[in-house]
Protein backbone atom coordinates (compact mmCIF):
# COMPACT_ATOMS: atom_id res chain seq x y z
CA UNK A 1 0.00 0.00 0.00
CA UNK A 2 1.35 3.37 -0.77
CA UNK A 3 0.81 6.69 1.47
CA UNK A 4 -0.08 9.34 -1.20
CA UNK A 5 1.45 12.45 0.57
CA UNK A 6 5.10 13.09 -0.05
CA UNK A 7 5.68 15.33 2.96
CA UNK A 8 7.19 18.64 1.32
CA UNK A 9 7.23 22.13 0.50
CA UNK A 10 4.16 23.74 -1.51
CA UNK A 11 6.86 23.40 -4.56
CA UNK A 12 7.28 20.03 -4.22
CA UNK A 13 3.73 19.48 -3.56
CA UNK A 14 2.80 20.53 -6.93
CA UNK A 15 5.36 19.21 -8.85
CA UNK A 16 3.96 15.46 -7.06
CA UNK A 17 0.34 16.79 -7.99
CA UNK A 18 1.30 17.66 -11.48
CA UNK A 19 3.05 14.44 -12.04
CA UNK A 20 0.46 12.06 -10.33
CA UNK A 21 -2.38 13.69 -12.35
CA UNK A 22 -0.70 13.82 -15.85
CA UNK A 23 0.35 10.19 -15.76
CA UNK A 24 -3.24 9.47 -14.95
CA UNK A 25 -4.40 11.45 -17.77
CA UNK A 26 -1.76 9.81 -20.46
CA UNK A 27 -2.99 6.48 -19.10
CA UNK A 28 -6.51 7.27 -20.26
CA UNK A 29 -7.87 7.70 -16.21
CA UNK A 30 -9.81 10.36 -17.37
CA UNK A 31 -12.22 10.48 -14.81
CA UNK A 32 -8.99 10.18 -12.03
CA UNK A 33 -7.55 13.43 -14.06
CA UNK A 34 -11.15 15.36 -13.73
CA UNK A 35 -10.99 14.55 -10.20
CA UNK A 36 -7.65 16.75 -9.29
CA UNK A 37 -9.87 19.74 -10.52
CA UNK A 38 -12.48 21.01 -8.35
CA UNK A 39 -16.20 20.06 -8.52
CA UNK A 40 -16.24 23.49 -10.20
CA UNK A 41 -13.17 23.56 -12.25
CA UNK A 42 -12.85 24.53 -15.49
CA UNK A 43 -10.35 23.09 -18.61
CA UNK A 44 -9.11 25.01 -21.32
CA UNK A 45 -6.93 22.45 -23.03
CA UNK A 46 -7.10 23.69 -26.87
CA UNK A 47 -7.69 27.18 -28.72
CA UNK A 48 -10.68 26.63 -30.65
CA UNK A 49 -12.36 24.78 -28.08
CA UNK A 50 -14.18 25.82 -25.64
CA UNK A 51 -13.39 25.19 -21.73
CA UNK A 52 -14.85 21.91 -19.96
CA UNK A 53 -16.48 22.61 -16.35
CA UNK A 54 -17.02 20.41 -14.11
CA UNK A 55 -15.38 17.02 -13.56
CA UNK A 56 -18.09 15.48 -15.51
CA UNK A 57 -17.76 17.80 -18.16
CA UNK A 58 -13.86 17.65 -18.09
CA UNK A 59 -13.74 13.73 -18.19
CA UNK A 60 -16.59 14.02 -20.71
CA UNK A 61 -14.84 16.48 -23.12
CA UNK A 62 -11.33 14.32 -22.76
CA UNK A 63 -12.97 11.15 -23.33
CA UNK A 64 -14.42 12.93 -26.55
CA UNK A 65 -11.23 14.45 -27.53
CA UNK A 66 -8.96 11.48 -27.63
CA UNK A 67 -12.03 9.60 -29.49
CA UNK A 68 -11.86 12.07 -31.90
CA UNK A 69 -8.19 12.26 -32.65
CA UNK A 70 -6.79 8.95 -31.61
CA UNK A 71 -9.39 6.17 -31.91
CA UNK A 72 -7.94 3.50 -33.12
CA UNK A 73 -4.33 4.28 -33.32
CA UNK A 74 -2.38 2.55 -30.80
CA UNK A 75 -0.68 5.59 -29.38
CA UNK A 76 0.97 6.43 -25.92
CA UNK A 77 0.85 10.63 -25.51
CA UNK A 78 3.22 11.91 -22.24
CA UNK A 79 2.84 15.33 -21.47
CA UNK A 80 6.04 16.69 -19.84
CA UNK A 81 5.87 20.14 -17.76
CA UNK A 82 9.28 22.61 -16.57
CA UNK A 83 10.16 25.96 -16.00
CA UNK A 84 7.39 25.46 -13.03
CA UNK A 85 6.96 28.84 -11.80
CA UNK A 86 4.66 28.81 -8.48
CA UNK A 87 3.07 31.81 -6.88
CA UNK A 88 1.11 31.92 -3.79
CA UNK A 89 -1.54 35.09 -3.98
CA UNK A 90 -2.88 36.54 -1.13
CA UNK A 91 -6.47 35.46 -1.60
CA UNK A 92 -5.18 31.87 -0.76
CA UNK A 93 -4.73 30.55 -4.45
CA UNK A 94 -1.80 29.19 -6.15
CA UNK A 95 -1.01 30.47 -9.39
CA UNK A 96 0.81 27.93 -11.34
CA UNK A 97 2.74 29.10 -14.78
CA UNK A 98 4.56 26.57 -16.25
CA UNK A 99 5.96 25.17 -19.54
CA UNK A 100 4.28 22.03 -21.17
CA UNK A 101 5.48 19.76 -24.34
CA UNK A 102 2.62 16.78 -26.31
CA UNK A 103 5.00 14.06 -26.77
CA UNK A 104 3.00 11.08 -28.74
CA UNK A 105 4.55 7.95 -29.12
CA UNK A 106 3.35 5.50 -32.06
CA UNK A 107 3.03 1.76 -31.87
CA UNK A 108 6.90 0.54 -33.77
CA UNK A 109 8.27 4.11 -34.13
CA UNK A 110 11.07 4.90 -31.68
CA UNK A 111 11.19 8.58 -32.16
CA UNK A 112 7.92 10.45 -30.80
CA UNK A 113 6.17 13.64 -32.35
CA UNK A 114 7.13 16.47 -30.12
CA UNK A 115 4.65 19.05 -30.13
CA UNK A 116 2.84 21.29 -29.42
CA UNK A 117 5.21 23.67 -26.91
CA UNK A 118 2.54 25.56 -24.56
CA UNK A 119 2.38 27.51 -22.12
CA UNK A 120 -0.04 26.44 -19.12
CA UNK A 121 -1.92 28.67 -16.60
CA UNK A 122 -3.09 26.79 -13.34
CA UNK A 123 -4.99 28.32 -10.67
CA UNK A 124 -4.66 25.83 -7.47
CA UNK A 125 -6.45 25.67 -4.35
CA UNK A 126 -5.99 23.68 -1.20
CA UNK A 127 -8.94 21.81 0.06
CA UNK A 128 -8.83 19.40 3.16
CA UNK A 129 -4.68 19.36 2.85
CA UNK A 130 -5.32 18.63 -0.58
CA UNK A 131 -4.42 20.35 -3.77
CA UNK A 132 -6.75 20.64 -7.25
CA UNK A 133 -6.89 22.35 -10.23
CA UNK A 134 -9.57 25.07 -9.85
CA UNK A 135 -8.66 26.17 -13.40
CA UNK A 136 -6.60 25.15 -16.17
CA UNK A 137 -5.95 27.38 -19.81
CA UNK A 138 -3.43 26.16 -22.13
CA UNK A 139 -2.07 28.90 -24.59
CA UNK A 140 -0.20 27.54 -27.47
CA UNK A 141 2.57 28.70 -28.72
CA UNK A 142 2.53 28.42 -32.49
CA UNK A 143 -0.98 30.54 -32.62
CA UNK A 144 -0.24 33.91 -31.51
CA UNK A 145 -4.06 34.49 -30.23
CA UNK A 146 -4.70 31.69 -28.55
CA UNK B 1 34.91 21.45 -1.86
CA UNK B 2 31.44 20.40 -1.88
CA UNK B 3 29.02 18.78 0.29
CA UNK B 4 27.06 16.31 -0.75
CA UNK B 5 23.83 16.94 0.67
CA UNK B 6 20.73 19.09 -0.01
CA UNK B 7 18.61 19.79 2.89
CA UNK B 8 14.87 19.23 2.10
CA UNK B 9 12.04 17.28 2.15
CA UNK B 10 12.14 13.30 0.41
CA UNK B 11 10.64 14.98 -3.19
CA UNK B 12 13.83 17.34 -3.55
CA UNK B 13 16.19 14.67 -2.32
CA UNK B 14 15.55 12.25 -5.57
CA UNK B 15 15.19 14.82 -8.16
CA UNK B 16 18.70 15.12 -6.78
CA UNK B 17 19.43 12.11 -6.71
CA UNK B 18 18.38 11.37 -10.19
CA UNK B 19 20.12 14.29 -11.39
CA UNK B 20 23.72 13.00 -10.15
CA UNK B 21 23.59 9.95 -10.66
CA UNK B 22 22.52 10.37 -14.83
CA UNK B 23 24.96 12.95 -14.87
CA UNK B 24 27.24 10.05 -13.81
CA UNK B 25 26.04 8.16 -16.73
CA UNK B 26 25.75 10.31 -19.20
CA UNK B 27 29.83 11.64 -18.52
CA UNK B 28 30.93 8.11 -19.21
CA UNK B 29 31.08 7.68 -14.92
CA UNK B 30 29.76 3.72 -15.20
CA UNK B 31 31.12 3.02 -11.97
CA UNK B 32 29.72 5.77 -10.25
CA UNK B 33 26.45 4.75 -11.34
CA UNK B 34 26.21 1.44 -10.65
CA UNK B 35 27.33 2.60 -6.99
CA UNK B 36 24.00 4.36 -6.76
CA UNK B 37 22.13 1.06 -6.85
CA UNK B 38 22.47 -1.01 -3.91
CA UNK B 39 24.82 -3.86 -3.78
CA UNK B 40 22.36 -6.27 -4.84
CA UNK B 41 20.51 -4.12 -7.32
CA UNK B 42 18.66 -4.74 -10.29
CA UNK B 43 19.00 -2.79 -13.58
CA UNK B 44 16.69 -3.72 -16.61
CA UNK B 45 17.31 -0.84 -19.55
CA UNK B 46 16.21 -2.05 -22.70
CA UNK B 47 13.43 -4.72 -23.43
CA UNK B 48 14.97 -7.99 -24.97
CA UNK B 49 18.21 -7.71 -22.75
CA UNK B 50 18.38 -9.17 -19.87
CA UNK B 51 18.19 -7.30 -15.98
CA UNK B 52 21.72 -6.54 -14.79
CA UNK B 53 22.59 -7.47 -11.42
CA UNK B 54 25.00 -6.21 -8.84
CA UNK B 55 27.14 -3.15 -8.86
CA UNK B 56 29.70 -4.82 -10.90
CA UNK B 57 27.44 -6.60 -13.12
CA UNK B 58 25.15 -3.17 -13.86
CA UNK B 59 28.77 -1.42 -14.62
CA UNK B 60 30.19 -3.92 -17.12
CA UNK B 61 26.89 -4.24 -18.76
CA UNK B 62 26.97 -0.61 -19.36
CA UNK B 63 30.59 -0.56 -20.73
CA UNK B 64 29.45 -3.12 -22.79
CA UNK B 65 26.02 -1.49 -23.98
CA UNK B 66 28.20 1.63 -25.08
CA UNK B 67 30.97 -0.04 -26.71
CA UNK B 68 28.67 -2.24 -28.89
CA UNK B 69 26.69 1.28 -29.93
CA UNK B 70 28.32 4.30 -29.68
CA UNK B 71 31.53 2.83 -30.08
CA UNK B 72 34.56 5.44 -31.79
CA UNK B 73 31.54 7.80 -32.12
CA UNK B 74 31.98 11.23 -30.72
CA UNK B 75 28.49 11.52 -28.99
CA UNK B 76 26.92 13.41 -25.85
CA UNK B 77 24.15 11.49 -24.12
CA UNK B 78 21.57 13.16 -21.89
CA UNK B 79 18.56 11.38 -19.77
CA UNK B 80 16.04 13.46 -19.51
CA UNK B 81 13.85 12.95 -16.41
CA UNK B 82 9.65 14.46 -15.98
CA UNK B 83 7.04 14.10 -14.12
CA UNK B 84 8.34 12.24 -11.20
CA UNK B 85 6.05 10.51 -9.07
CA UNK B 86 7.29 9.85 -5.65
CA UNK B 87 5.34 7.07 -3.34
CA UNK B 88 6.48 5.96 -0.22
CA UNK B 89 5.67 2.50 0.67
CA UNK B 90 4.59 0.46 4.15
CA UNK B 91 7.54 -1.56 3.62
CA UNK B 92 10.21 1.46 3.97
CA UNK B 93 10.89 1.58 0.35
CA UNK B 94 10.57 4.45 -2.31
CA UNK B 95 8.66 4.16 -5.43
CA UNK B 96 9.11 6.89 -8.17
CA UNK B 97 7.91 6.27 -11.65
CA UNK B 98 8.81 8.84 -13.88
CA UNK B 99 8.86 9.49 -17.71
CA UNK B 100 11.95 9.53 -19.87
CA UNK B 101 13.67 10.94 -22.89
CA UNK B 102 17.05 9.72 -23.93
CA UNK B 103 18.76 12.63 -25.91
CA UNK B 104 21.65 11.69 -28.40
CA UNK B 105 24.01 14.35 -29.81
CA UNK B 106 26.76 14.33 -32.47
CA UNK B 107 29.52 16.15 -32.76
CA UNK B 108 28.84 19.39 -35.15
CA UNK B 109 25.36 18.28 -35.53
CA UNK B 110 22.85 20.85 -33.38
CA UNK B 111 19.69 18.94 -33.74
CA UNK B 112 19.92 15.92 -31.00
CA UNK B 113 17.78 13.01 -31.74
CA UNK B 114 15.36 12.92 -29.01
CA UNK B 115 14.49 8.70 -28.53
CA UNK B 116 12.98 6.83 -27.17
CA UNK B 117 10.23 8.12 -24.88
CA UNK B 118 10.41 5.64 -21.86
CA UNK B 119 8.29 5.05 -19.09
CA UNK B 120 10.17 4.09 -15.51
CA UNK B 121 9.83 2.49 -12.11
CA UNK B 122 12.15 2.98 -9.80
CA UNK B 123 12.04 0.95 -6.12
CA UNK B 124 14.67 2.87 -4.07
CA UNK B 125 15.94 2.80 -0.52
CA UNK B 126 17.51 4.81 2.33
CA UNK B 127 21.18 2.95 3.45
CA UNK B 128 22.51 5.52 5.88
CA UNK B 129 21.07 8.38 5.22
CA UNK B 130 21.81 7.91 1.27
CA UNK B 131 19.48 6.86 -1.20
CA UNK B 132 19.79 3.78 -3.46
CA UNK B 133 18.30 2.73 -6.10
CA UNK B 134 17.57 -1.58 -5.14
CA UNK B 135 15.57 -1.79 -8.93
CA UNK B 136 15.08 -0.09 -12.09
CA UNK B 137 13.29 -1.21 -14.77
CA UNK B 138 12.63 0.96 -18.34
CA UNK B 139 9.32 0.58 -20.44
CA UNK B 140 9.36 1.89 -24.08
CA UNK B 141 6.51 3.77 -25.35
CA UNK B 142 6.69 2.46 -29.16
CA UNK B 143 7.54 -1.44 -27.73
CA UNK B 144 3.64 -2.39 -26.61
CA UNK B 145 4.77 -5.52 -24.54
CA UNK B 146 8.13 -4.43 -23.29
CA UNK C 1 -1.01 40.46 -5.37
CA UNK C 2 1.51 37.72 -5.54
CA UNK C 3 4.07 37.14 -2.75
CA UNK C 4 7.55 36.31 -3.90
CA UNK C 5 8.77 34.01 -2.11
CA UNK C 6 8.36 29.65 -1.86
CA UNK C 7 8.72 28.60 1.20
CA UNK C 8 10.57 25.57 1.31
CA UNK C 9 14.67 24.03 0.89
CA UNK C 10 17.38 25.26 -1.49
CA UNK C 11 17.08 22.35 -4.12
CA UNK C 12 13.02 23.95 -4.48
CA UNK C 13 14.34 27.30 -4.41
CA UNK C 14 16.73 26.95 -7.07
CA UNK C 15 13.90 25.55 -9.40
CA UNK C 16 11.82 28.61 -8.93
CA UNK C 17 14.63 30.99 -9.30
CA UNK C 18 15.66 29.33 -12.90
CA UNK C 19 11.31 29.27 -13.93
CA UNK C 20 11.03 32.50 -13.30
CA UNK C 21 14.27 33.52 -14.48
CA UNK C 22 14.14 31.71 -17.40
CA UNK C 23 9.95 32.94 -18.10
CA UNK C 24 11.44 36.24 -18.22
CA UNK C 25 14.15 35.84 -20.59
CA UNK C 26 11.86 34.02 -22.87
CA UNK C 27 9.28 36.84 -22.71
CA UNK C 28 11.85 38.96 -23.86
CA UNK C 29 12.08 40.78 -20.92
CA UNK C 30 16.14 41.05 -20.93
CA UNK C 31 16.14 44.09 -18.00
CA UNK C 32 14.35 41.52 -15.50
CA UNK C 33 16.53 38.64 -16.73
CA UNK C 34 19.67 40.86 -16.02
CA UNK C 35 18.26 41.44 -12.72
CA UNK C 36 18.58 38.25 -11.47
CA UNK C 37 22.49 37.96 -11.76
CA UNK C 38 24.82 39.89 -9.24
CA UNK C 39 25.50 43.35 -10.02
CA UNK C 40 29.32 42.13 -11.40
CA UNK C 41 27.57 38.80 -12.71
CA UNK C 42 28.78 37.24 -15.62
CA UNK C 43 27.33 35.36 -18.39
CA UNK C 44 28.54 33.19 -21.66
CA UNK C 45 25.48 32.36 -23.43
CA UNK C 46 27.28 30.79 -26.41
CA UNK C 47 30.76 29.49 -27.34
CA UNK C 48 32.64 31.69 -29.74
CA UNK C 49 31.29 34.76 -27.93
CA UNK C 50 32.87 37.05 -25.41
CA UNK C 51 30.97 36.66 -21.86
CA UNK C 52 28.73 39.48 -21.03
CA UNK C 53 29.52 41.65 -17.52
CA UNK C 54 27.37 43.38 -15.64
CA UNK C 55 23.12 43.31 -14.89
CA UNK C 56 23.74 46.33 -17.52
CA UNK C 57 25.95 44.33 -20.29
CA UNK C 58 23.95 41.32 -20.19
CA UNK C 59 20.57 42.85 -20.85
CA UNK C 60 22.83 44.70 -23.74
CA UNK C 61 23.68 41.53 -24.87
CA UNK C 62 20.64 39.51 -24.90
CA UNK C 63 18.63 42.55 -27.06
CA UNK C 64 21.82 42.49 -29.34
CA UNK C 65 21.92 38.84 -29.94
CA UNK C 66 17.91 38.76 -30.20
CA UNK C 67 17.88 41.13 -32.89
CA UNK C 68 20.31 39.86 -34.91
CA UNK C 69 18.93 36.12 -34.78
CA UNK C 70 14.95 36.56 -34.53
CA UNK C 71 14.61 40.15 -36.08
CA UNK C 72 11.38 40.85 -37.25
CA UNK C 73 10.12 36.92 -36.66
CA UNK C 74 7.37 36.32 -34.83
CA UNK C 75 9.03 33.39 -32.80
CA UNK C 76 8.36 32.21 -29.44
CA UNK C 77 11.56 30.75 -27.51
CA UNK C 78 11.39 28.31 -24.43
CA UNK C 79 14.04 27.07 -22.18
CA UNK C 80 14.04 23.86 -20.54
CA UNK C 81 15.93 22.83 -17.82
CA UNK C 82 16.71 19.35 -16.53
CA UNK C 83 18.76 17.37 -14.01
CA UNK C 84 19.49 20.17 -11.82
CA UNK C 85 22.49 18.94 -9.59
CA UNK C 86 22.74 20.79 -6.68
CA UNK C 87 25.89 21.48 -4.57
CA UNK C 88 26.54 23.56 -1.68
CA UNK C 89 30.39 24.65 -1.04
CA UNK C 90 32.13 25.71 1.58
CA UNK C 91 32.29 29.60 0.18
CA UNK C 92 28.78 29.93 0.52
CA UNK C 93 28.34 29.87 -3.20
CA UNK C 94 26.08 26.89 -4.17
CA UNK C 95 26.86 25.24 -7.65
CA UNK C 96 24.41 24.43 -10.00
CA UNK C 97 24.45 21.97 -13.01
CA UNK C 98 22.20 21.28 -15.45
CA UNK C 99 21.11 20.37 -19.15
CA UNK C 100 18.97 22.93 -21.25
CA UNK C 101 17.48 22.34 -24.17
CA UNK C 102 16.54 25.66 -26.52
CA UNK C 103 12.42 25.47 -28.17
CA UNK C 104 11.86 28.02 -31.02
CA UNK C 105 8.52 28.40 -32.20
CA UNK C 106 7.74 30.14 -35.42
CA UNK C 107 3.71 31.38 -35.81
CA UNK C 108 2.01 29.17 -37.45
CA UNK C 109 4.56 25.66 -37.37
CA UNK C 110 2.90 23.20 -34.67
CA UNK C 111 6.26 21.73 -34.49
CA UNK C 112 8.95 23.30 -32.64
CA UNK C 113 12.61 23.46 -33.15
CA UNK C 114 14.28 21.59 -30.39
CA UNK C 115 18.55 22.43 -29.88
CA UNK C 116 21.01 22.54 -29.11
CA UNK C 117 20.82 20.37 -26.38
CA UNK C 118 23.59 22.03 -23.42
CA UNK C 119 24.87 21.69 -20.04
CA UNK C 120 24.83 24.84 -18.30
CA UNK C 121 26.64 25.50 -14.97
CA UNK C 122 26.08 28.33 -12.48
CA UNK C 123 27.43 29.53 -9.62
CA UNK C 124 24.42 30.99 -7.31
CA UNK C 125 24.71 33.49 -4.41
CA UNK C 126 22.17 34.32 -1.91
CA UNK C 127 21.90 37.95 -0.98
CA UNK C 128 19.26 39.01 1.41
CA UNK C 129 17.39 36.01 1.09
CA UNK C 130 17.17 36.19 -2.16
CA UNK C 131 19.06 34.01 -5.39
CA UNK C 132 21.28 35.38 -7.60
CA UNK C 133 23.34 34.35 -10.36
CA UNK C 134 27.12 35.28 -9.92
CA UNK C 135 27.95 33.43 -13.28
CA UNK C 136 26.65 31.35 -16.00
CA UNK C 137 28.26 29.07 -18.54
CA UNK C 138 26.97 27.68 -21.69
CA UNK C 139 28.15 24.41 -22.92
CA UNK C 140 27.10 23.12 -26.52
CA UNK C 141 26.82 19.36 -26.94
CA UNK C 142 27.67 19.50 -30.02
CA UNK C 143 30.53 21.69 -30.35
CA UNK C 144 33.63 19.36 -28.61
CA UNK C 145 35.58 22.26 -27.84
CA UNK C 146 33.31 24.71 -26.12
Amino acid sequence: MSTNRVQGDLYSRVQQFHAAQMQALDSGRFDEYADTFTEDGEFRHSPGRPAAHTRAGIAKELAAFHQERFAGEPVQRRHWFNMLNVQEQADGTIHATFYVLALLTREGERVPEIAPSCLVRDVLVEEDGRLLTRSRRVEHDHLPES
